[in-house]
């Protein structure tokens, strides 16, 4: 098939475009290194440094003998948006070009405008280039389970039926981000869902937990490869610091209370669940909705977890519970449901000690680069 | 009090300037011209022209004696928006500022692109101006009941209390609106109700249905402070289309079966509203929404009141069913509720036959200024 990956150059779109790449699909992976410059900015490099996007697809078709297109260009501008779709007249376009970091949004004005004008604008032209020049596509949007925030009530995958007064209706599943961020992908399939209702689009919106890992199959040809790996307090998730506040001996930052509860998965279930939501569309004027996470975790059992994996492995590993510098709650109910990508098939790997211990080898390669200032949170929420 | 009204030109916007002012209010009234703009740009002029902001607010001084500031500015500047918010430390702010046609909003890729950005750009900028330097004003947003769309079940004032699977929360009400225009303001929503829950910011969301009238007490002294009327296809509302389309002689142009059901206001009570929100402030922390409306009518039972008073009173007002440009329920359950604002206070101004008989009257004295050109609709819900 022919696949654009917009955002091909981030922790997740470089390694999903070497995953489709490597199935046999021609691959476009778009990006204009927004986060490569937020990262420079904010002194959030990651761990390693990794190629450019061009140098990348060079490396892979070295090692593979696949080719992926590269375009450097900016999703918010529709013409470089219009011609691509006109040109490549894609069948599938994964859609990650958004500024991912929910504490970089809460910075100031700027970081929440930037934050803002870059993932609606992305989002309303991927909607108008594929209605103006592949209306058939099938649009693979990454949500997150952040969307739905810590409701008092299970979360089911996307919809709700609800009785009220006697009479039903299913709706969207009421939605109440925590982050900046996390609202502009509640804009998002807001938006998505108008034009799927209205225009006939065709949309997978994948509501994903956060991500961790730093190995795939495709990047394991060449180190090169491998994705941009970020243990800071900005782009980092929260499995990912942990591993290398581990690793350089620093006590594991655990905000608040650590109860928050929240659903994970492996980098390499990601490109599973991207790939079993391109293999199985679905018809014209369907949103569907799936809860992309394999387990669920509170903090202080993923901090648990490294602990004890990193002591059995030599590291001495310390817990800190520091004051929170979010608003969240920090105890609550959480149960939501996750079986639309099991039913499509998605076999996950679990968060074993086998799999912390291989994660914190990867870490400790990188040790001497560990810059312990990016460690501690460096953004509250806090008014303005 | 000191009152920033933003869209302050507009249909309501400048007679709530006035509303506010001539109660002793200190008002400053914001507009940058884009509804004038786009009227012109797609033909579609009010059926009178209106003085500017600054020559409307010289003719209201000289017949109230009471003082209007005007500001030239585009709320999306966000220079613009801070300086104002500091100079004034406004306490109330009335949020107009917004593109509110649907059928512009539908036209195409510019027009689309231009309501998000005005939209979304100037509810940020009203959120971060007002954090920065009112963290403590009022912010009376004007939402529309257009966000609800017609679900099956009773539309509650902005909540929604669910059980599911034994549990129970309270949750925004499901929104689904049919036009990019009232989608914008779902948004709207979702991101002030976010910064609200983070940042302590007091909102009142009015969810407003069609607003119909001509006439107000304040522009009473002069007919050139009289509000902007349209009565076209992309920014009349269906009441005012229909009283000049009754006027003119042309039948009445009621999209598909005409059982569209909507809450409809005078325009009197819009100002009863926006003025009982101020009024009454809440506490920070707290998004209120109200559901502004005084009557639920359906499109054809408005053409049956329009003819039956315009033929009282000498028309020839014939009703002609069209094919419907729209994508809408032509036939739906509709129950919104609407008792926050009478408990408020507000006392309602029914569409009477007499009130109908004054509008009817008040459009025949601008008969010669009517273009039938205006009158069809120009716009249809289709793919790109």
């Amino acid at each position: 098939m022919r696949v654009i990956v917009l955002g091909g150059d981030g922790y997740l779109g470089w390694p999903t475009a070497m995953h489709f790449a490597a199935k046999g699909h021609e691959v476009w992976a778009v990006d204009n290194y927004l986060r490569r410059r937020i990262a420079q900015e904010t002194s959030s490099e990651a761990l390693f440094p990794t190629p450019n996007l061009a140098e990348r697809a060079e490396i892979f078709e070295a090692a593979s003998g696949k080719r992926i297109h590269v375009v450097i260009g900016d999703c918010t501008d529709y013409r470089m948006m219009s011609t691509l779709f006109r040109d490549v007249a894609p069948e599938v376009v994964v859609h990650y070009a958004e500024q991912p970091s929910g504490p970089y949004s809460m910075m100031g004005y700027d970081q929440a405008r930037r934050t803002l004008d870059n993932n609606l604008g992305a989002t309303f032209n991927v909607i108008w280039a594929a209605m103006e020049h592949a209306p058939d596509c099938h649009i693979v949007k990454l949500g997150t389970m952040g969307e739905y925030g810590t409701p008092n009530i299970d979360i089911e995958e996307g919809w709700l039926d609800i009785e009220h007064n006697g009479r039903k209706d299913r709706v969207l599943f009421p939605r109440a981000a925590g982050t900046l961020y996390h609202t502009t992908k509640v804009l998002d399939t807001d938006m998505l869902w108008f034009y799927v209702r209205t225009h006939g689009l065709r949309v997978t919106d994948l509501m994903q937990g956060p991500v961790y890992g730093l190995a795939t199959d495709e990047a394991a040809a060449d180190e090169r490869l491998a994705p941009n790996f970020h243990y800071d307090d900005i782009f980092g998730t929260v499995v990912n610091r942990f591993l290398v506040q581990a690793v350089a001996g620093v006590p594991l930052t655990v905000y608040g209370k650590g109860g928050q509860t929240r659903g994970y998965l492996n980098l390499k279930d990601t490109l599973q669940c991207v790939n079993l939501a391109m293999e199985n569309p679905i018809p014209a004027g369907e949103l569907r909705i799936l809860n992309q996470f394999t387990e669920a975790f509170s903090v202080n059992e993923i901090a648990a977890s490294i602990e004890r994996v990193g002591r059995a492995n030599g590291l001495d590993v310390k817990i800190n519970n520091i004051p929170n510098p979010r608003k969240e709650r920090e105890e609550h109910y959480y149960n939501p449901k996750h079986s639309g990508l099991i039913e499509l098939g998605l076999k996950p790997h679990p968060m074993t000690d086998e799999v912390i211990a291989e994660m914190l080898g990867a870490v400790k390669r990188h040790a001497n680069r560990i810059d312990a200032r990016k460690i501690m949170p460096r953004v509250a929420w806090s008014a303005a």
